[in-house]
């Protein structure tokens, strides 16, 4: 028979899937002789069993409970309801991991209109009886039977009104007593049902509420963030009460073990005498900080460190603590690791490592990879942003954070950004042409797209912020304004995006530049000493490469060719190409292309300096070229010099109906061969060239044919590319080494990877499209369904940020092995957006890829993750 | 070491593959003791080996072949090039499948100014000489080095001019000697070199032909068409010449065992005295019957009549046979298994059958199921179309012919059709609005869309001739025309349609009803004795339904709920639904569908008389069914009561990127709930109602969630449908039985099947959008490129028409294992297009599917292919 409850005495700090974090610490530090209130857990078992007899205690989860209500009772001495010693106990949730969101805690369960008496008698303070009744009452309407806790500050400011005071601390005993019956009116006037005075019914009342707070909207959206999975389920811990507000002996802190902002040693905290643990959070007195402690009540404050000592020592971890002063008596109610910045993380892993406490590749596998991004890009100004409300919530697209004037078109963004103004870009969705303004812009926030839409990829590529998908921003007829929470901006009015947690601010807040200290340096460099997966980057330009390359990037994974298509002098080239008739005009046009594409190659090049680098053919449909405005049209056909009738006709002869699965990638290539052709010889020439100028390096592209579903197929494209390159090497009269490898990502290309892999040298997956195919649904178009799967918790994470092992995983590990039963020595990498995802970086480790390749800004978290991944799997 | 030639008399009929089918039943011949002159063949493989060698003979094969023509010389008595006694030989290509389109035959190779002057002398026949000479010549010249044969025609016919006459047999020998010597001219001046004198040379000229014929355009067209893989290759066969054209009592003929147009048993054939083989084809001369033979020579027809008896019992076939008659000495050059109608296959498999010849499980192989479209749909008179040229060729999208004047509107097809008017519809390409002008045409030509758009599955459906896909068509400005092969057609005009080639003809063609025979019905009842594979049907309409009944479907496979909704009394409301801002609008609206949803299953269920129905919820996406005309739209705008504005700001937001990929099927009503419970309770009432009507049948629905990607959005959506049909059927106090199952049509479905099955009782292979997402192209789309595929040897099939078994196949295969491992009595069936296609459901009964659906004019099809599947796995 499964045992759903645990004394704390039963339990220990590995027990921490089955009791939660704070039970499972509860009763290590029980079990280490400290002072914790007794008490017992009700396991996370019991809550997946709620669920799974439709949101009911089951009769041997309720039977075992009382058992160990029995228990503590003997334990303590006290009764539950007995009006000589009743029982007391707070009751409180706590799940595995962490989570914000659900239901935190219940005080003083037990009370009612008896043992309020009898604690008003024996404590010989009423008032602290009263308030400590009409505060459970407060918190348990609110949390239990969810009547909002507005109805009740009401009662209390009327009260306070009546009184003529302006602070809750000068209501007397009587008045307190008076409101703890107005509260109990005020609950059978919305509950319909008398306020329960028997403390059993209060205790079950509160398990079933922590359990059905781990489904609350709250929850459940924290969950889908932090990729934890619904099933895990939360514990409930019951615990009898020690009280920090029975006098001027009394009181309650939290304290960290170092200090989580900076990471500096040295115990971190703050305590309130005469309070209970709310007032602490609340904020209405100002707390004291531990140091204080140590004057006011030596004897605790040396019993504090040297158990928090201990806890760190045993933990071998920062330290979160909460504890409570009963009448000059120490009790400890909570320890856990202690959540810190980023900055924070990277210096107690080295400090730890310097006390000998802990290994490098502990300290390694102590850093969150996400906590990264934090290091790498601004953020705001931690008072400013505590006082600022968001106007509104996108996607989370490209991290850091921003604050600038509104503009509305990329040519103003990057006018103003010349003139070192500092602007965000807001746009319904940007396109390529917008390149330029995005580069001047502080942020960038959209109204559609997703995490993997242009906005979202070139945003993250340059490190720029960027909140995408923002549904709710509805743009003026003029489109020089937007609406957003009730408001209207214009342009020059100043907002803020938080692209790490897609929060948009109406205001100005101040932000704080990345800084990167030698702590990030030293533990990137463990972390590169224990990974064997590499590290590469996707990149398109010289500067996004060198920035890749000071972030520890080892080659590119990624150069998508036609980024470099939209800019103004080659943009008619690329248009003149596509309206072509003949195989000649077409020919005529590519060779404009030929000298810019070979010279953008050089510098890819010569920024990574002898690094490999992969090149992908042109992907796009062709149409994503053409104009769409009328007065473009005009333009261009001008410029071509066809009617603009025959232009508008070639323009819709392009049309597609599912462009993602249309005409594009290899495709391009199998019908106007000449396209590969060019971009072959403009990459083999710009290696001949860079190989001559750096007889240091050995450049080696590895060119990557795009959208391959069929080993026929890869073999006609890859055949124009080796004619091309050999051709070209032979005029050149040099010995030049390249590969040719293919994307993975049409599944019909995993199924038959062993086929494939007869002509591929290199496989790269690109997971964005297989996750699309694999699917069946459009990025573009997912967003408008994909919130009633989460709501509905079909779908806990995004697939297109982190890798669904379970379908297109299935299908990169069939890929993987197939491949390598045809050529042993294949190289694997990903260049989907997973490759930056730490739980997809390690998931790459498992199935055996040599490397991934992620946005420059990313680099260093898949280098942390890797080496993660390898410590784990080893 | 690989033998590369055969001797005829070293080869039999098993070695089709091998020698190629002329080759390998001239083998049999010899072996059966007939009088076949004698040769040799050169395989398959020399072919094949010749493109791995770049297209070049080999050093063996050229050995081989050598010493090969030393045994035949010595067989002969008689020499290449001799001036007593010189060979002369017969160059053809024969592949395993007979093929059209590729290089025939070259007679009288060995031909020179030599040879021809000692046949001259020898036959004492010098016309004969020098005709064979000059034919050698031409022949050579246009087959082997493409020189085209109007050159010599134009030749021939100055000559003619020049001597006064109109026939070529009115030419004298001496003519005949003047023009050989214009034609070695004419291949001097037009290749450069002399005409080879040498018969080595001219030999291993011809046999490079025959190799080179193997990849022309007409064969590979042709090869795609009938699925022949490329790398089959072609033998040659090098016979001994016989002459047919020696004199009056020479000959030459062709034969069929049977009647290969109706399988009337007795000979049938035609022969013409004086003659080569050529001549009998090229309708010269009026070639006599077969039965005249019988007077005019007895002995020989005697001879010949004992030959094919023989031949047929050894084959036990209707044989299709070539001989020549030299001086009056018969002689055997080909026989093979012979070409039939539709109509003609069905009794001639009966006739063998009863004459003890075959069994009925031979006469089941016997016929290739992709005949009975012939059967079931009229057809072209074969006079008038003989008579007719193609003005262009789009796809064969649904099978038959038609003819009828050219409308350009589905109103105006219904508005004539009614008047009984015979009418073709041309449109660019059709929409669930048309349907009932589809109906009442006698075909449908589209400009758009493939083998598996709108109007090809509603043709189809419908049993409706279709062509799509023509690309070619240019409408007039005003859409009352279209412009087609230089011409321009206006409402009125005659068109022709053939959809089972895809042909259009620009004037009408008398066409021939279907006749189905009591033959068919004999094989059929057969095929259904030997079949495990059930065959159901998709239908979505009860008389669609009851002609799938007729044609012997066991069930609906597939009933699409959408394609009800076009109806003009219910749009309104579906529009309604879709227009909905909040929960009760859309329930209000779906309140006035659901008695015409539960009226449109009565009549299924009641037309299927209790066989099992499967009904597919709401699939489409919803802007399908919204109005695009800015007419339509003002219109839907007052009718609903909303601004004209309000409504083009949904209809833009419903807007998307990849429709296919986009919000539609179960993703609906994860959003919508409301839409799957209105359809639920249709679709389990109107069970209840006719189950009510008719206690003597059984109705168990099946209820279909299409495009189910994973197992939780297959239970969210099940747990709809399970309590919306508990719940009718408590009501209505009656017990009745039900199935929830679910599309498998996204790989990620396929991938994680084993997952699926614990909710779906059975699984239904969408193989049309299963095939999309594994290629990853749109069938809407790929029509702008697969050509190039077709002609670059990419692909060999139209994947949409015959299902890609290495890649969608094996994840259907995958799926099936898996969902087996979860569930093993799960029902598997297939509601794609490839359920009608012959080699697709052969790979569904491999794959251990329980049935295959397809529609009704395919259920015959489909019947025969699964019999043949079950008798050739057996």
């Amino acid at each position: 028979m499964t045992k759903y409850v645990y004394d704390f005495a039963e339990g220990d700090a590995s027990m921490r899937n089955l009791l939660g974090g704070k039970g499972a610490n509860l009763a290590e530090m029980t079990g280490l002789g400290m002072p914790v209130p007794k008490g017992f857990t009700i396991t996370t078992e019991a809550c997946t069993q709620y669920y799974a007899d439709g949101e009911q205690i089951n009769d041997a989860i309720r039977a075992e409970t009382m058992e160990h209500v029995a228990t503590l009772e003997a334990a303590m001495g006290k009764k539950f309801g007995d009006d000589e010693n009743p029982l007391l106990v707070s009751v409180r949730s706590g799940s595995r991991a962490s989570m914000p969101g659900m239901m935190d805690t219940i005080l003083n369960l037990g009370m009612n209109d008896v043992v309020v008496e009898t604690i008003a008698r024996k404590s010989g303070n009423p008032r602290f009886a009263w308030d400590s009744y009409r505060r459970f009452i407060q918190m348990y309407s609110d949390v239990v039977m969810e009547v909002g806790k507005a109805y009740f500050e009401k009662l209390i400011d009327e009260m306070k009104e009546a009184r003529g005071v302006t602070q809750d601390v000068e209501l007397t005993a009587e008045d307190l007593k008076e409101l703890a019956g107005q509260f109990k009116a005020e609950y059978f006037s919305k509950i319909g049902e008398e306020f329960p005075s028997d403390p059993i019914d209060q205790l079950f009342g509160a398990i079933k509420a922590v359990f059905r707070s781990w489904d609350n909207p709250r929850a459940v959206y924290y969950r889908r963030l932090n990729e934890i999975p619904s099933d895990w389920g939360t514990a409930v811990n019951v615990q009898s009460m020690v009280f920090g507000n029975m006098g001027d002996t009394s009181g309650t802190g939290v304290a960290f073990s170092r200090n989580p902002a900076t990471g500096e040693s040295g115990l971190f905290g703050e305590f309130l005498m005469n309070a209970q643990g709310e007032d602490v959070v609340a904020g209405i007195r100002t707390p004291e900080t531990i140091d204080q402690l140590r004057d006011e009540n030596p004897a605790v404050y040396n019993q504090f460190v040297e158990i928090v000592g201990r806890l760190e020592d045993h933990y071998r971890d920062m330290q979160d603590m909460e504890f409570t002063i009963e009448e000059g008596k120490l009790f400890m109610l909570q320890t856990r690791n202690g959540k810190r910045t980023a900055a924070a993380a990277f210096k107690i892993a080295c400090d730890l490592v310097d006390e000998g406490k802990i290994t490098p590749k502990e300290a390694v596998l102590s850093i969150d990879p996400k906590q990264i991004d934090a290091l790498l890009h601004p953020q705001f100004d931690t008072a400013e942003l505590k006082a600022a409300t968001p106007i509104g919530k996108g996607l989370p697209a490209s991290p850091g954070a921003a604050s600038g004037q509104v503009v509305f078109t990329a040519e103003h963004a990057a006018a103003e950004g010349k003139q070192g103004k500092k602007v965000v870009l807001v746009r319904l969705e940007t396109t390529p042409e917008d390149i330029e303004g995005m580069h001047y812009a502080q942020g960038i926030l959209t109204a559609r797209g997703g995490m993997t839409s242009h906005a979202a990829v070139v945003a993250r590529g340059m490190g720029t912020c960027c909140v995408a998908g923002l549904g709710e921003i509805k743009f003026g007829a003029d489109e020089k304004s937007f609406t957003l929470g009730g408001k209207t901006y214009g342009e020059g009015d100043w907002i803020s995006l938080d692209g790490s947690t897609g929060n948009v601010y109406g205001q100005a807040i101040k932000t704080v530049p990345a800084e990167i200290s030698g702590y990030f340096g030293r533990v990137m460099e463990w972390a590169d000493e224990f990974r064997t997966l590499k590290v590469r980057t996707n990149a398109d330009t010289p500067r996004d490469a060198a920035q890749a390359i000071e972030f520890g990037a080892e080659g590119i994974g990624l150069c998508r060719t036609e980024h470099m298509f939209f800019e103004t002098d080659r943009i008619a080239a690329i248009r003149e190409m596509i309206v072509s008739e003949t195989v000649e005009q077409r020919k005529a046009a590519l060779a404009k292309l030929l000298p810019m594409q070979r010279g953008d190659f050089e510098g890819i090049y010569t920024a990574m300096k002898g690094f490999p680098v992969t090149i992908r053919l042109l992907d796009p449909p062709l149409h994503e070229f053409l104009p769409t405005e009328e007065d473009d049209i005009v333009a261009l056909a001008a410029e071509m010099k066809i009617s603009v009738d025959d232009l508008k006709s070639k323009i819709a002869s392009l049309h597609e109906f599912n462009p993602m699965m249309g005409h594009r990638g290899c495709r391009l290539d199998v019908t106007y061969p000449e396209i590969g052709e060019m971009q072959t010889r403009a990459i083999i020439e710009a290696a001949i060239n860079v190989q001559k100028a750096h007889p240091e390096w050995k450049v080696v592209p590895e060119i990557m044919i795009p959208l391959v579903g069929e080993v026929k197929e890869l073999a006609f494209v890859k055949n124009i590319v080796t004619t091309t390159a050999d051709q070209v090497i032979a005029e050149a009269g040099v010995e030049l080494e390249y590969l040719v490898g293919t994307m993975i990502e049409i599944p019909r290309a995993a199924l038959t990877a062993d086929e494939i892999a007869t002509e591929a040298q290199f496989f790269s997956f690109g997971t964005n499209d297989l996750t699309q195919m694999t699917f069946g649904f459009s990025r573009d178009d997912a967003g408008k369904f994909l919130d009633a799967y989460y709501d509905k918790k079909i779908y806990e994470n995004d697939p297109f940020a982190r890798i669904d092992e379970n379908g297109v995983g299935k299908l990169v590990k069939m890929a993987a092995e197939l491949g390598k039963q045809t050529r042993p020595d294949i190289k694997l990498g990903i260049c989907g957006e997973h490759g930056g995802d730490p739980s997809s970086v390690e998931f790459c480790h498992q199935v055996g890829l040599n490397y991934v390749s992620c946005s420059p800004f990313r680099v260093p978290v898949a280098r942390l993750a890797a080496a993660r991944a390898a410590l784990r799997s080893a």
